[in-house]
């Protein structure tokens, strides 16, 4: 009997991998990743140079991303069917082999593996090593501490109505909203009325290469890429200068 | 001349660091980490085992964690002059050779060494490799999707006044609640307010061998230390099944 391991790739650095999922990744006989269709896809760019020469590769292509609406049945029954196909799939393969599944960032925070998982319980085991998220890596790009004392921080996605977005603006000292793309004017306007759109960064593809890092007001709103990050850094709120071990 | 590395170590289990610092961890001749006096100090029990045989070690132990109150005066100025002297004598090494620092977690992420790095700012290069944060290995450790959709996620001190806890529970739908220990009642109280406590787990020492996992309904208030992690799992706000590459 083998197993699923998904390993959280971090980032998008490869030195940013633990050690632990670079043993597995290398070791690795078969692996599995998502990618958008006639992409060579994220988590598999991460890998490049790190898997076997004999290994097998399970592309899982996603069949719909940005041709429907995101809430609206069609998607949702899309997407439905293909993961019920993988976890299918995956189940079958772990009767006799392990396979590693690549997922940037940790698995567990806001990561497609999780529909995965939940439809592999009791029919394969499976094991989740975590990564670096993809908003550390990026507050750590900008180089400066993110969070401090008692500093509330908040993740948005900017799907949310403005109006939610505004209300947990107003209450948080550092944020990260995530999915922002098209919806970043709405992210802007959000800000911009709790006060705090000139704190606001923009980052993306943090601790690679081609890493852009940019003040959200110099940002022009046509120019968003949906896994784009925006960090609102805290200023330690109560100011505490240390703490217990 | 020489720099400051510091070094994410992660949440505990040494195989959770990341190539990157694993590397740098090892080959190091010099490495500073902060302790309580008296006590091993958990950042360098963590890499117990891969120090060079010849390393210098600096332990930067906080000349006060419990014995005075968080906010008082007193407490502010020991530990300003502890980072003050400490700062200065990494920037005096760093002419000379390099140092690394090692931190749990993160260390931008409600680290200690922030207040190194503002104060070693024109006096030293200084260098930071991020981690994976030690709420991200207690999620891991419970085993479950932490957060999916459009689940807003709000990380809090529970240091915070009670009302404060209560607003930003009863608007989100994962949290995570450090800095627990004696404000452990504080933290039950809010969740029971907010509707969240039967959803609520406690995780001490996530991804180590002697961790704890529980539901927080069954923990003894008065067992709970100061470094525990109050953690409640998002259901998926807006069920969303997948996303855009």
């Amino acid at each position: 009997m083998g197993k699923i391991i998904c390993t959280g790739l971090g980032p998008g650095d490869p030195d940013l991998i633990s050690v632990k999922s670079d043993r597995l990744i290398r070791a690795a006989r078969h692996v599995a990743y998502f990618r958008k269709a006639g992409r060579a896809g994220q988590a598999r760019r991460i890998v490049e140079g790190m898997l076997a020469a004999d290994v097998t590769e399970y592309a899982m292509e996603y069949p719909v991303t940005t041709e429907l609406p995101f809430d609206g049945p069609e998607y949702n029954a899309a997407l439905a069917g293909f993961y019920d196909d993988w976890a299918a799939r995956l189940a079958e393969l772990a009767h006799s082999r392990d396979v590693v599944v690549l997922c940037e960032g940790d698995p567990f925070f806001y990561g497609s593996f999780m529909h995965l998982q939940t439809r592999l319980q009791g029919r394969a085991e499976v094991e989740v090593v975590p990564g670096i998220t993809g908003m550390t890596g990026c507050w750590n790009a900008i180089g400066q501490p993110f969070t401090w004392g008692d500093d509330v921080l908040t993740v948005l996605m900017a799907t949310l109505p403005e109006a939610d977005l505004l209300a947990h603006m107003q209450r948080s000292d550092a944020m990260v909203v995530m999915k922002t793309g098209r919806n970043l004017p709405k992210v802007r306007r959000a800000l911009e009325q709790a006060g705090r759109l000139g704190d606001a960064w923009l980052v993306e593809r943090g601790t690679m290469p081609n890493q852009r890092i940019a003040r959200l007001v110099d940002v022009d709103a046509a120019d968003c890429p949906y896994f784009a990050i925006v960090l609102v850094h805290g200023h330690g709120r109560r100011p505490e200068l240390g703490g217990e071990e």
